[in-house]
């Protein structure tokens, strides 16, 4: 390669939703990047179009939800379960539940369906507002981690589709976000393991259709003596419809059967009378096969990484690919910013693939239930009152649990990384009795739960767990208490942070001196930001008077924990509550730049909680942190 | 006049908050607008900023919220008070209370502040859409009522600021939303009648501060013994303060007193001691008079119109220019669309002066009353608690008295339109028995209140205040109650609907036979929007089964009221409740199509209730409705 090299951060191959959360994470934390798609324009049609409650919740902390939302996407917050009727008098409703049940926390408790060209077309804009362009069309030919440049280890060969135009560059990090058929991935000889051995042949129609069906405005599974029919609202008065052609379990199973558009309107008509459907108008239409699979690697070398549809395929009827590609996405945008940052230790990124690989396996197996419970197991309008009405204590019933362990995951709400440096168990290198205070319902791992607050400084009414946009710091929230009880656990906490080998002192921002007074989030360091929430009513905080200057100085993020909240009715403080931290003596939270709970420290006097926090940190920061040291500054 | 004239719908000079508003509404109705203003450009700094919690809600209903808010604009919840301390110690806060209290059922009980060029960018995107386009820089020069074209009466002559081009039009109407200096107005003779003779003169600065005064991010107004300023948080950091120059009660009263940007932050940092202060940036800076004024007349002969700025001057502080502008151009929009469409008598325009002036001289009123409330009473912490905590029976005092009275006002949900043809009170031409149904909370004139609802036909949670857009129809709801109780009453409101000379009947589309699948709000009419709402959980309400075909048509408009509200946490169903309306046997609410309420009816078997709406729209109708006829086909 004798041409002069481009260098760039990141190269990444495919601008779908999986490259493009990527692509905006990594372009506004600074990153120089290559963003090549081998399409000539965005996804005009179809595709992926389900965003799930947890996912609508993280573009909101991208400040991307109001654009998605601008588009006028379909919400569904119920699922309604048809049947066929004895007699051949067709199909009936058998029941219904909710998308997102009220036991799961979560702030937009429905599924948006929208176009993915137009999900893709928020994310576009917002890179372009980063000068970041998607280079179309354009494909990857090459690639090597040849070593010859420890910083910019990787040699990547792109080309034009349609012409001889071609670069070369080297970077630090190349990433596919190519989907099923991805050219790095099959370069790097990644095998994908098929979990289920059955294969479907689906098609799906997206059109504007004219019908009696009462619930052709929600998500509807409908099982008929003529077939079976998944139906999604969409924007625009559209409507997809799935409907399984084949599976590799019917006795004359075809892998090539195909079926035109007509063939399927006719079926579609059998299966959903008595009731008419005629369409108006169709979008899109396309019949593939579906097979359940995983990668067995997501990378080989912490530079090359794989993420989305190349890495899981599965069946789309959950609405899970676009979902699980964002959160792949997040998963390893962050670590690389810490990483490349020097807040962290390179072995960070290994825990992308530990993390998210467990997540595809749960997602198949996953898949696979679902499609037996709606296949095999037809619930019936008292199965779903007893699972919306289920109550700690309540009796438990199998579907009911099912019902409820999918329904988590569905909406995102479910998932939990397990034990690793980044979440905290017994197992963890930091040990100190003051990691899960008692009463703590903080769960290492999983999403920080939601809570009201007002903000001090303007009285806004705010959601805690959204004050911290995605900036890619870890949120470090000090639940304080009443402060005439932690005042002294309050002002110890602030003169341990500020000890000389602190994880707040070692990772200082450099320009700490000059940055701006109106900076709100990352005043000190990159890589944290920190709120202080009282158990008091706004008008009693007084931020000057009860928070030593440095967490004085996240002036926006000191906030009452005064807002009646129905999920805890009684509490005297519900942010604290709904944490499981004592309203009197509080406690500290350190959540993942993703959301996801890493630990949490009971609040005390003396060094206790800094050093608990020295000792997280510690586990994966790039230089050593905490120690004896410190503490004798005190 | 020789050359050829060209005809519009309605000529608008100002493109400010009044002409824009107007203009968007009449555009979105399918009216032809010319719109001229005489600056190169929309505004730049500065100028009104204040988006009160109704007129927000109004914005919302207008679609244009979400474009409003993704400027990040400030939001104002509280008002904080500070006075001197004794012995020259400096200010000190003594009290603060809502922007919008409790009491006031607002969606968004908060201010919202942005400059006034980003609102009217928002506008004029959506007029843009509409191939409406703002003629700039263009002035009028010249008009008449020549009533030599019936359809056209009015001959306007415009012409480019800096040019000689001109033009000349003939319109249906011309309306002046040209602010305090209004050529139409002068033309018009229409002189201003000056309420209140005090005169003051203003200082105004928009800038970035630096400060550790730790109200900066709310609305506080501060008394010292070095004079008052007014703090009103902006977007993007921005503080804008407002300092009283001079008063005519002044001993050394000049009315051509002029300060500084210098003296103005000078005499700032005096008031606000012991905090420091100091400007980063300075946007805008202006110094001006102001007087409390208000026109005679809006309009001489119902053709040419004036509205906004143009009819009344007052006081910037409590945010309300901008807001009184929407309310106007909204009152006058739909009035001229009901007139031009055949729905409504020619007089209906009488209502916008008599409607939109009495709420001028509430606002110059309250205006007064707001000035001396902050320079002569200063509230005590122990007043507000009292305001804050007031409840139905609780002792009043009189400060509380003006509190509540005008925090009403300033929020926008005090506006309440006085007895007309269009607010049903005894003496509406209209009787029956079955007006003000006992237990009704629903006030004629006033807008209705909100209530949280289930949509049927998607399981959608929303708001039922905001189902109709601003589409410029009334909107009828029909609170139907329980329908094994109601059943009979429903479906005589629907057969006496489709009688003959029913308001229904009469004002239906011309092409309802051809009307699109897919029309929501207007299958039937241009003119009137229905919505019904069961006091049933959303499982138990299957439209087809409940509801007569024309009705039923109105599919997504078909909700339950099935939400718990903690308004009415003991309520059974609570949107009836919230309108005090029985939840057995409901009731019918036709809303102005500007969110005031016109009528409320009892839902009666028989033709009474349709009787009744016949007799409240043939108050105003442009075509007999109702009568004998009606009910003899029965």
């Amino acid at each position: 390669m004798s041409s002069p090299h481009t260098y760039v951060d990141i190269v990444i191959v495919g601008a779908g939703p999986v490259g493009l959360l990527l692509a905006v994470c990594l372009a506004r934390w600074g990153y120089r990047i290559k963003l090549v798609d081998n399409r000539e324009v965005p996804t005009i049609t179809g595709r992926a179009d389900g965003v799930q409650p947890r996912s609508l919740h993280l573009l909101r902390n991208m400040d991307l939800k109001r654009a998605i939302m601008a588009n006028a996407p379909a919400k569904s917050y119920e699922v309604a379960f048809w049947d066929p009727q004895p007699a051949g008098k067709g199909i009936h409703r058998t029941g219904n539940w909710a998308s997102c049940p009220s036991f799961i926390d979560a702030r937009y408790p429905f599924t948006t369906t929208l176009h993915q060209g137009l999900i893709e077309r928020v994310f576009i804009d917002d890179l372009n507002k980063h000068q970041v362009y998607v280079q179309r069309p354009w494909t990857i030919t090459g690639f090597r981690n040849d070593g010859q440049d420890p910083k910019y280890p990787v040699v990547i060969n792109l080309k034009h589709v349609n012409s001889s135009e071609s670069e070369t560059m080297r970077a630090k990090y190349l990433f596919s976000g190519e989907g099923a058929r991805s050219f790095v991935r099959e370069q790097l000889n990644i095998s994908i393991h098929h979990k289920d051995p059955i294969a479907h042949i689906w098609g799906v129609m997206d059109g504007v259709i004219r019908t009696d069906f009462p619930d052709i405005k929600l998500k509807c599974t409908i099982h008929s003596d003529n077939g079976s029919v998944m139906v999604i609202p969409r924007e625009n008065n559209m409507v997809r419809l799935y409907i399984q052609i084949a599976s590799s379990t019917d006795k004359d199973w075809n892998p090539h059967k195909q079926a035109t558009e007509k063939e399927v309107q006719e079926s579609a008509k059998r299966i959903m009378k008595p009731y008419y459907i005629e369409w108006e108008h169709v979008e899109w239409y396309s019949v593939y096969p579906i097979g359940q699979g995983i990668a067995e690697k997501y990378t080989l070398d912490h530079r090359i990484f794989l993420g989305g549809d190349c890495c899981h395929t599965h069946s789309p009827k959950a609405g899970q690919g676009m979902n699980t590609a964002f959160h792949d996405a997040l998963n390893l945008a962050w670590k690389i910013h810490h990483v490349e940052g020097g807040f962290a230790k390179r072995s960070l990124l290994a825990t992308y693939e530990s993390e998210r690989k467990r997540i595809a396996e749960e997602l198949l197996e996953f898949d696979a239930k679902y499609a037996a419970l709606f296949s095999q197991r037809k619930p019936t309008a008292s199965d779903v009152d007893v699972a919306s009405d289920d109550h700690e204590g309540a009796s438990k019933n199998e579907f009911v649990e099912i019902f409820k362990a999918t329904t988590e995951f569905t909406t995102g709400y479910g998932i939990a990384y397990g034990a690793n440096e980044l979440n905290w168990t017994a197992e963890h290198p930091a040990q100190s009795t003051l990691f899960n205070p008692r009463g703590s319902r903080l769960r290492t791992g999983r999403i920080m739960p939601t809570a009201n607050v007002t903000r001090v400084a303007d009285a806004n009414k705010v959601q805690l767990e959204q004050e911290i946009p995605l900036n890619g710091s870890f949120r470090i929230f000090l639940f304080a208490g009443i402060p005439s009880l932690t005042k002294r656990a309050v002002s110890d906490f602030a003169a341990n942070l500020e000890t000389r080998n602190s994880f707040y002192s070692v990772f200082q921002r450099e320009d700490v001196a000059s940055v701006s007074y109106h900076e709100r989030h990352n005043p000190h360091s990159h890589f944290f930001s920190i709120c202080t929430i009282f158990a008091l009513p706004r008008d009693e905080v007084e931020i000057a008077g009860l928070l030593p200057a440095i967490l004085a100085r996240y002036k926006d993020h000191v906030y009452a924990d005064d807002v009646w909240d129905e999920r805890v009715p009684d509490a005297k403080a519900s942010a604290h509550a709904k944490m499981g931290l004592d309203h009197e003596h509080g406690g500290v939270l350190v959540v993942r730049p993703d959301g996801h709970v890493g630990c949490v420290v009971g609040l005390v006097e003396g060094s206790g909680t800094v050093d608990a926090l020295n000792g997280y940190f510690g586990a994966f920061a790039a230089r050593p942190v905490g120690g004896k040291e410190a503490r004798a500054r005190l």
